[in-house]
């Protein structure tokens, strides 16, 4: 516990008289659920949970934990990998998800207004059914939440063609830590009216302030789409092809890579039911489009980009098809966990034409300690996610290494122009991390800006800076 | 001049001392010249000007006049129509027009990094060479700069389809007012890396922070487009085809509006070369693609799903067909300007299926003072331009009843759900005006952010707050 028993009676007391029954939760069964998130190895249990089921009981909660400085830890889904939702300090773990209403899906406008609470893939049904797509489609979608999605700006295979998260938010409606209101933006694209709060906010992780309702732009649905495999000796000639389907004026939804060693992780791990288990690397591509016929013809202008042999390529359009291809993809996580209990994950950004020297670079560093990473992500915006396995390293000298591993991955990636996280965010896990890609006037303008919001830093303390 | 003579000699000796000959300028002729922007009667001379060539000079700009209290007013191509490049307290205008190098177009990554003072339309017809577009196209594209367009977040027809500034700035490298230089991003599209400090600059009209570099997305330019011309019995059935159009997957370049009171005026200066000159409104519909196929495909998917009768329509593919179609639109604020010597020129933005309803509650708001207004602009996105005619009001009771009018339009947005300005910004022309916008607590917060980034307050003082 990291305040005292006297602070914790009166924050209780007070945020007892001021919500709803069954708001305020102190079971420790329950309080113990909510010490973690997904990220590995990271457990802190809260002192006190509050279950907000609107505004008000934000903004009340906000008012008494700033007035006693109790920290407060706002929470989505709890899927984050970099532990944004975990108390790290104690204090109020403010639970968003039980504000799980779509308030809204404005089909005129095309725009949904949502609480933080709803899950990514209801939404995205949700618009569907009115002939509307909501982009962003990280890979936990169906148990993630709009407003994790926003505090870590959530991207996804689609962003090569469709963007992240920070390009579909048009405005909020978020309390500041001293429990006062503020709205930003609307049901509009275009605003210069005072500054862009709203774009300050996506990404901040929950230091800044916590969102209660998102206004989000939708688009039309494409009516039709089809997936390629498409196998290559290299991942360098993977990456030249990205180029060329690029420049031929074809924007596929989706480009994602599997290097060789990720191909063999998953080839094992399927057990034979893996297309192209020998290729040195695959390209996943989905194209989509308003009809059949474009689609076609966008898949034969690649075909005429791109120097795979299309008589190799594999197709697919129908669901089960689509499953059997995505398979692959989606498993990687799953074989290197069924495999090998420890690993470092982490989500690089290099520019794309620089994948396969990276990928190459990274392997290079990790030679010399007898270590070995999988590298797979999203080709078309040049975001690798690099999984660097334990191994039969001795547990005491990889815990050891771990720091040493992460600056020189870290190092790579940003020598080459890049930075150390696309989607993942910084979290309390990259934090003594963050002076690598900034310098310290930078930083010191983070703290101000966090001041600026945060006067009494009680909001998600000890993340990002 | 606002700062005494002693420290203007003293700034002026520190400045010739630090940067090489000829930047520092003095010359009352030329000062005069750095008075004012394109804002109507807005007028104040600085009492230096200041012409970096590089980011280092820029760095001594800053780091000599925060020390010495001095306000610097960051100045691009001078295009602003609210007054931001306007040194309305003095010190010193620091012009970027000579950083005005496109430093590199990385056609594999699909990525420009420009300096400030590049002409948006000069990047516009490089990028083109290279096959890529830049999207944003303010009506000013051949003499505003890319600085200008980030610190107002300018926007223009094409942001139905592809979004304005803001969505095409990867990064920025820039000085924060201690001369302290800060990059964030970079050529890539990911980054969950520390807090969104570029997107808090966009739009910050250059009171935060100024820009030395900027890295900007380009996509693969469409290779084909068409221009039609839809006329209407009134405003309302042409807006309900912009939302018939978008829900039938078909998303236009451009959905531009003129009312029937545009479209007379218009009518009148062009004497009888306006296409349609009795209709109630007009839509000015730009559709591209990567063939001249998809894109006859598209117009007849739209041609499906409007109730306008396209027999009626007129179709423009080769450039002077195309200038004779744009000509009315364009056409507009000169056609005011030509018969009417004063009127206020606002950008509100409404949720686009509000814009009947805007328009009518305007005129019905004006009608009382024997007041006209001239109403056109950006359909698909919801932002209005409304031109308030002076006529032959008496000059006193015109310039007394001005803000009475701003107060009144602005009301009206913001109660439909909209807001101030879309694209021009507030600058020190709707300062005042900001409270309407947002509340007490928004209005701190932005107090809090500028003084986060800028203590001294010597950054384009009297700008948004």
């Amino acid at each position: 516990m990291a305040i005292s028993k006297q602070i914790l009676d009166d924050t209780t007391a007070r945020l007892r008289e001021k919500l709803a029954h069954g708001r305020v939760v102190t079971d420790p069964e329950i309080l113990e659920t909510y010490g973690a998130d997904e990220t590995p190895a990271l457990r802190s249990v809260p002192d006190l949970l509050v279950r907000a089921e609107n505004t008000d009981e934000v903004r009340a909660v906000l008012e008494i934990c700033n007035e006693l400085g109790v920290p407060v830890v706002p929470r989505g889904a709890g899927t984050g990998v970099t532990g944004g939702a975990v108390p790290i300090r104690g204090g109020v773990v403010l639970s968003l998800e039980k504000m799980n209403r779509i308030l809204e899906i404005d089909r005129e406008n095309m725009v949904a207004v949502v609480e933080p609470g709803v899950i990514t893939g209801v939404l995205q049904k949700e618009a569907l059914a009115e002939g509307l797509m909501y982009p962003p489609d990280p890979a936990s979608l169906e148990t993630c939440s709009i407003g994790g999605n926003i505090a870590e700006i959530a991207g996804g295979p689609r962003a090569v063609k469709y963007g992240t998260t920070k390009d579909y938010v048009l405005g909020l409606e978020c309390v500041l830590p001293d429990g006062s209101l503020i709205t930003t933006g609307g049901k509009y694209v275009k605003n210069a009216t005072g500054y862009n709060i709203t774009g300050i906010i996506l990404g901040s992780e929950g230091t800044l302030a916590v969102v209660t309702k998102i206004f989000l732009r939708l688009i039309p649905a494409p009516a039709y789409s089809m997936d390629l495999l498409v196998p290559y000796g290299t991942i360098g000639e993977a990456i030249d092809d990205v180029y060329r389907i690029l420049t031929a004026r074809v924007v596929p939804a989706t480009i994602e890579f599997m290097e060789r060693d990720a191909i063999a992780v998953v080839s094992e791990h399927l057990k034979g039911e893996m297309p192209f288990p020998d290729a040195g690397a695959h390209l996943l591509i989905q194209i989509d489009g308003d009809t059949e016929e474009s689609v076609l013809r966008d898949i034969e202008r690649l075909g005429g980009a791109i120097t795979a042999d299309m008589e190799q390529v594999i197709t697919a359009e129908s669901p089960p098809q689509r499953e059997r291809m995505w398979k692959a993809r989606r498993s990687i996580r799953e074989a290197i966990q069924a495999m090998n209990p420890e690993f470092i994950a982490e989500d690089c950004v290099v520019p794309r034409s620089r994948i396969p020297e990276f990928l190459k670079a990274v392997k290079q560093f990790l030679s010399p300690y007898g270590l070995k990473s999988i590298m797979f992500g999203h080709a078309g915006d040049g975001n690798v996610h690099i999984d660097t396995l334990k191994g039969d390293m001795d547990p005491g000298r990889w815990k050891e290494l771990i720091p040493e591993l992460k600056r020189g991955i870290y190092g790579i990636a940003i020598a080459m122009g890049g930075t150390i996280t696309g989607e993942h965010g910084i979290g309390c896990l990259r934090k003594e991390y963050l002076g690598m890609a900034m310098n310290p006037a930078s930083m010191e303008l983070h703290r101000r800006i966090k001041k600026a919001f945060d006067p009494n830093m009680i909001l998600n303390p000890g993340k990002i800076i």
